[in-house]
């Protein structure tokens, strides 16, 4: 983590505790609280309530999370505990629709689990236990792969613009879109990042600050209608976002704005990329079209935080937790195995 | 103001209180507050503070507020005076520098005295009593005249779009941007209106969303970052917006994320209109290059209301309140003189 004083993995498995542990995002950044969870409920609701988000994160999460249940079930025989993990993993699947790693993290482990069957079940929860710590070395090394990658897009003193959170707090450690940015602090450069503060949840200013502040980055926080302003300033070099699905021919759904700062980009002539692990990629897919958006409560629009009202009763909300953004206003792909351009069709 | 049940101006002159009134928009929307103002140091406070907010009517709120501190100049001769209402109105014209309305009505009082300083004391008062109440009248006659041509861009169940407030709470009645709206209402057609939250200070979900809701239209609340999905989604036939300042060539300064929102109208091919009074035209400007944007403290983004920080130590803050929109982005200006095409050069 470099000279990061976020020194704490966002997601793992406390072998001791038997426990799913998370970084509390809701808590941030005011608090930096780590949850212990042992309950499949308090685990999907974790993800529901974005304690933990992030396409990367929650697929880890989860991943870990199907352990932890599968650990506890009462059986004692394969079919029944079949029967239970595929209750637990459709369970934890619900908890959010639109990004792909948490179903590819819970099949893995599903088929992990299958490829075990004729094992006694201790070893069958062995296997799992180990999936699981294996989906999240990868995640660190495929974060570590993107920064990488993203990192020769780069050049000392670059001003990058990036929105929502798509940093370390979004997978293991490093990130996506901000992996090459703490990567670079790593090495010692310096880069000045804009960060969307993103609403209605407020990602890029309560996560995506903290954490680049935390790594001793020049960040300044801006709203997301001040864009425009900053990229007509001449201020960015660069656009990195993360991306929570991408379908085959290269739309990527990634949190709500995404779109919209897609086209600003091409109108100021600014390189945009996504920046995201090569299982995003849903070839199931063909198009944004075939990518389910979820929509989220109006509440996290009309109460700001549930403290005050800031809309008046009677207002209807469009609130949309993602959007797509087309192909073709995408620059490139920054994924563990380099920089792409759609379609991805084999 | 038809059905709408906020039947009170925005702003207007309290001769029995001797008193600046105004709806005080902080409040909103949850009270309608009514602040009467008689101290110089208190109107140019409620500028500042945004109680009373939006081009036309701090206008009209300097224009009342200069007439009610000369009142009680407490000079004998017309040099002491115009020295009092000098130092009175650039006091006021200080407290915001991007809208052109504020200076415009400043400046047409100061030509009124100037052009009573012949008479007694207690005429040139007298005279400047007039000319706010001539200014407050003027302004509820242009925003309807804006109405009626920007109806002419209207049918009965478009879809319109529209950022941060520039309705009737923004002008003394009718508004600039919803002036077509609410005449509309007044002659029994239905629209379905989307309002951009308009962050930081969130005027659209406090202020639009009000006024629109209480004059019984269709009204969806967005985060700004959601505009691109709602255009994208073929919900809006047509975007409306104020304006603070035009330049002579065309360039706009509105309230930050018009210029983002302009630039996604094109993208989508949504015909984008800027409705003003025609006296937001300053010809003086030649582009926006020569339009002042205020920038506003940092703590209107950190702090939401100032109730809980959600975003962290160290961060910087970028937050200018507004951002300039380029001629070639705007498909035409509604004034009241008609609807207009730029270069506006004599």
């Amino acid at each position: 983590m470099g000279k990061n004083t976020l020194n704490h993995d966002t997601v793992g498995l406390d072998d001791d505790k038997n426990a799913l542990f998370i970084i509390d995002q809701t808590k941030l950044p005011n608090d930096v609280e780590i949850l212990y969870l042992t309950k499949l409920e308090d685990i999907h609701r974790a993800i529901y309530l974005l304690q933990v988000r992030g396409a990367p994160a929650i697929g880890v999460a989860a991943a870990i999370g199907l352990y932890i249940a599968a650990k506890d079930f009462d059986v004692d025989c394969w079919e029944g505990f079949y029967e239970q993990l595929k209750a637990a993993k459709n369970y934890l699947a619900s908890a959010r629709p639109t990004a792909v790693n948490l179903f590819w993290a819970l099949d893995r482990m599903e088929q992990t689990a299958v490829r075990s069957k004729t094992l006694a079940l201790c070893e069958i929860k062995k296997a799992l236990h180990d999936e699981a710590l294996r989906i999240r070395d990868e995640d660190i090394a495929v974060c570590r792969a993107i920064g990488e990658h993203g990192l020769t897009l780069l050049k000392n003193g670059d001003g990058i613009l990036t929105h929502c959170n798509a940093g370390q707090l979004a997978a293991v450690r490093y990130g996506t879109a901000l992996a090459p940015v703490h990567l670079g602090r790593e090495r010692g450069m310096n880069f000045r990042v804009f960060t969307d503060e993103t609403r209605p949840l407020l990602q890029g200013a309560r996560l995506s600050a903290f954490e680049l502040v935390a790594d001793g980055v020049d960040t300044t926080l801006i709203c997301d209608n001040m864009a425009s302003q900053v990229l007509k300033n001449g201020w960015v070099n660069i656009i990195f976002t993360g991306c929570d699905r991408v379908a085959a021919n290269g739309d990527a759904a990634n949190k709500i704005g995404t779109s919209g700062l897609a086209i600003l980009a091409k109108h100021y002539g600014v390189p945009f990329y996504v920046c995201a692990p090569f299982s995003t990629i849903d070839m199931t897919a063909k198009s944004g079209a075939d990518i389910v958006i979820e929509q989220r409560p109006p509440d996290e629009v009309t109460e700001l935080w549930y403290e005050r009202r800031m809309a008046p009763r009677g207002v209807n909300v469009y609130n949309p937790a993602f959007d797509v953004t087309d192909s073709e206003l995408i620059t490139g792909f920054v994924t563990e195995n380099g920089i792409m351009r759609p379609p991805f069709y084999k």
